[in-house]
This record gives structure tokens, sequence and C-alpha cells, in this order.
């Protein structure tokens, strides 16, 4: 499999980078994604009760991984209305974690401390004026995630397939592809774009090591191709699996719902955690990819880069 | 450039299908484009009057190609809610037109008549199961066309990296990569997902040979990577150029419009027409690809194939 200058800068040996999925990214999977080589990725509330204190959540999530693994890993940190986002950082830096995803706010805030500290900064991104703010703003690389993407989703709805080669055109530093990968088949594709490497969320969920609830890891296995839908447009677009919920909040959407109506209906709590990490997918989301229809196994992390690894030449041969 | 079965199938050189767009896909560029040694596509109404007649006119586009070229050229047959369909389909039969893309309609109806006579057949389709009844009612191939493409879309929002492999590893007959394709990069990237070919469309606008409307065609130069949107959602999406059109078909869906609604704010005549083909971009509409960012120069039909043939090699060194 092609090393690309992702690889050097994250110190990886296959460009393949695990989504830091809000609940869900622990660091049992994290450890294993990089111990395959790749570059796992923690988030800071993985596996804690709401009533939890993230900042602690993380540091023992880091020392967990630490534990596991003597490889480089990173943490992601959503920026926009985390009251905690200061800590989190100072958290991350203390520990020297390798790498920081940043996503959902400025780059501005928080990438020179980070990367004074030695942390390599990446932001993810999903149009190319917010991929052009970014490398002004000092980060390393950014990930560029299309409308295939689970969960939070850019306004912009542009698909891997656009976002990717418009944003590699647009910039000079590496560009990761995420939304929609999750074969080797993807993987070259996404090279083919023009990425330095790719990120794979909904896949990764579908592992032994993820704490995802298994009522979540089956509904990925069981998900057709049409079995995620955006919901909450007006809010920030979210892809989740198709069910009452999703449902509920299309109709509201359809019928012209005022944002206040869908606050009111998604209520304060996170539907998120309640349908991944507890499993209820009856009143709970479940952020996923629409490449879920493709995924029919559970596998563990390493198996899921060894495969993508081991088949990166076959697919490569068919297009000579 | 590798060649795929979907050549053989179509007695082509290179698997590049430039897309049958309605009004503008004219003989001349079809002509062009399968001269280059890919498969034109005629659109039935191509150039014509809004009072003209689309199988007198579809016979006058099919003897100005064949004047044109001696390569093989296909027909672009939207079935639902073309009264003419049956007539269409039998001029495309009388004038022994090589091949038939037959969209937005049962595949059931037509298929058998076209293969009886001679005439290959490519369905369109946007989801799994369709591409599946497509392939049981016995069309030759399919053409899979994401969310990022112009015009009328799927429902069900699959995008070109998701849909692609998932429909590849649901059938066995060829499949055609559409939507988001402008060059070398992603036809590499169609095939790594498993296609056997791409259909352009937009970037086929962009040349000297279609007729669309100048103002059209520099819209395409000038539009950004977030320049398109999908509009009418509750008819039928469509992916056009953001205009004034599109801002109120945006604002009239957010507030709960009615089918009804949006029917009245559009009109009887086609506002397609009147954007592409008259270049009125205020009152009319022009479908487009989310691809039209990267576009940037128009050029021939055949350089456009000459430069994914002539970068082709190179893009796949890349990923060694």
């Amino acid at each position: 499999m092609k090393k690309t200058r992702l690889c050097d800068l994250l110190d990886i040996e296959y460009p393949i980078i695990q989504g830091g999925m809000t609940w869900i990214a622990n660091a049992e999977l994290a450890a294993a994604v990089s111990n395959a080589g790749g570059l796992g990725l923690i988030s800071p509330n993985a596996g804690m009760s709401r009533s939890s204190d993230q900042v602690t959540n993380l540091k023992q999530q880091i020392r967990t991984a630490r534990s596991l693994t003597s490889k480089p890993f990173g943490v992601n940190l959503p920026i926009l209305g985390n009251p905690q986002i200061e800590d989190l950082i100072a958290a991350v830096i203390n520990e020297k974690v390798s790498t920081a995803v940043t996503a959902a706010g400025n780059p501005a805030l928080y990438t020179s401390q980070l990367k004074e500290a030695g942390t390599k900064v990446l932001h993810v991104v999903a149009a190319v004026r917010h991929a052009q703010s970014a490398e002004r703003r000092g980060v390393d690389g950014l990930i560029a995630e299309g409308y295939e993407a689970g969960g939070h989703n850019g306004l912009d709805e542009l698909t891997t397939f656009t976002l990717v080669p418009q944003v590699v055109d647009a910039v000079t530093i590496p560009v990761v592809a995420a939304g929609g990968i999750a074969d080797a088949r993807g993987v070259i594709a996404a090279l083919a774009l023009g990425a330095d490497g790719v990120q794979m969320g909904t896949r990764f969920v579908a592992t032994h090591e993820c704490i995802a609830h298994p009522n979540f890891k089956e509904a990925i296995l069981r998900a057709s191709d049409v079995d995620t839908a955006i919901t909450a447009r007006k809010l920030g677009p979210t892809r989740i699996l198709k069910n009452e919920v999703a449902t509920r909040l299309m109709e509201m959407e359809a019928a012209g719902a005022s944002v206040e109506e869908l606050i009111a209906f998604i209520g304060s709590e996170s539907r998120s955690r309640t349908g991944e990490f507890e499993g209820d997918l009856a009143e709970g989301e479940a952020y996923c990819g629409s490449i879920a229809g493709m995924i029919k196994e559970i596998k563990s992390a390493g198996e899921i880069i060894g495969t993508i690894v081991g088949n990166y030449d076959a697919v490569l041969a068919r297009l000579r």
C-alpha cells in the first residue's frame, strides 16, 4: 500500500485514520487502529455517563490507550458548543498527544497553541473556503468530509467525490478524505481523487474493540444502501440511521418546522448517546455513514486495516 | 487508458459516455464525443423550440450525428411523463441507433423491444434495488448516478462514492458511474470503486460543440464548489446552479411548501430550457453537477477525452 506524506506527518505506516466518534471512539479502538498501522482517535466523552467530566474521562482514555499501544494516536476535538474545550486542549497538550483533530469551529482558536506544544493539527472541512481558511491558520492537514459521512455534516452538501479534488486543488497541505469509505476500493478512489489518506468512521464502529452498543453494530450490519438519511438540516445537517426519530424529524422538516420546534423535539439529552451507546434505537439516534450498506461483518480493527492493505494491489491491478 | 468490458459492449475505445442532457445534448456534441472514442448521447429535444415535435427533431439529430461520425452513438430516453415515448423508441429502432439510455421510468417497458432490434440498453439507477430490478429486466448495463449529478436526482441521495460500489456488488452487468466526474482523477476513482466506465454531463456542457447558451457555459466556468443546490425535493430532487429561482425554491421548501405550491411556482413552461438554451439565468434553471467548480475552461469534447486519456497513467502512477 502506498505510503503518502500523511504517513510521514503523523508517523504512521498506512494513511488510514479512524474517526473520533463522539461517545464511542474509545481508547481500546484507537489503540487497536494505531497498533495496526493507522491512526486511532479518541473522543473525549467516549464511554462516559452524561454527568461525568469530559476532561477527567479524556485523561483516563489517553492513559488507557497509552497502556495498549506505543504508537501515535490522536484526539477528536469538536470546538463549537463545548464549554470545556479549553481544558480539553490543555489535557491534550499536557498528555503530549501526537495529533489533534479539530472540527466544528474556528481553526484560528487553538491551532498555534497545539502546534507549539508539538501536537499535529488536522482540521475537518466540508467546503473549499473552509479548507483555505484552515490552511492559512497553520493547520498541518485537512480532513475533507463529504455528504455521505455519518453524524454532523457540512451545510453545502458537497460529496466526497466532488469535495476532495476541489480541496486538493485549493491547498498545498495533506488532505484526508472522509465519508463513504469502507474498503480498499474506497481508499484507492480517495487517493486517485488526490487525497493523501482516508478517515473511516462507520466501518470502525462495527468492530470488536468499539464500545458502541451491540444493537448499533447489528443495525449497521442489517443496513441497506438507503438506510441512512440527513436530518435536521435547519439545525445542522446530521446523517443518522433511519428509525422513528429520523422519520419524525424528516416529516417535521417537510412541513416547515422551525429551529425551535426541532430543538424541542430533539430535547436536551443527547439522543446519539441513547442510540449509539445505550442501544435504544427507537428513542435514540445513531450517527451513521451511508456506506453502512456495504458493511456485513463485525471485525477487529486490525483485520479491517489488514484487509485493505491486502487488497490494495489487486484493486490497483484492475485499473491498468 | 484501461479498456473495460463497457468498451466491448458499446463498441467504443474509451469507457466514457457523454450525458444526454435534455435540450442541449445535440448531434454535434454527441458526434464529437464518439469521434474522440467515447459514446456521445443525443437528447430527443436538443435544440428544438417548445412547440416542435420531439420525434421529428430526434430523427433529424440522429441523421446529423450520422453525417458527422461513423462511430456508434446513443439516445437518452427519459420515460416518465413523456407522452411521445413510444414514438421515440420506434424512431431509435428504425434509425438503428446503437445504444439507448433509459431513465426515470420502468425498465420493464421498452428493454426487450429495443434489444430485439439490436439496440443496447443502459438504464439509469440511483439505488441498489433499482439496479437489481433493471438487471432482472435484461438491460445490458447500468448508469449509477450519484447525488452530485446535475439535473434530476434519485430520492435516496446516495452519492457516487457510496452508490457505485454497492451497485457493483449487487449486479453482474457493467456499471457506469455518473455524478461528480470531470477529469482523469474522477475516472480512475470511479473505476477503483468498481465501475466499468463513467458518464460526464456538466463537463461536456462547457464545450465548443454543445449548444448550451454561452451564459450557461460561462456560469459553469465561474461556479465555485458550493454553487449548485438540490431543489424541489418534494417534486423530484433536481440539482441546479444557484440563482434566484433556486433561492426561492429553497425558501419555499424550508417553509414547508406543498407540491402544488412548488408546481405553481415552477410553471408549466420548462425553466431548464429558459436557462440552459435561452441563457436566461434569472428566470430559468440550469441543471448542473456539483463538480462545476472544477471546470475552468471551455474545451472541445475531443480535448476533454484526450486530456483524460493523456493523464490516466500519471494519476495511476501516484497510487503505487
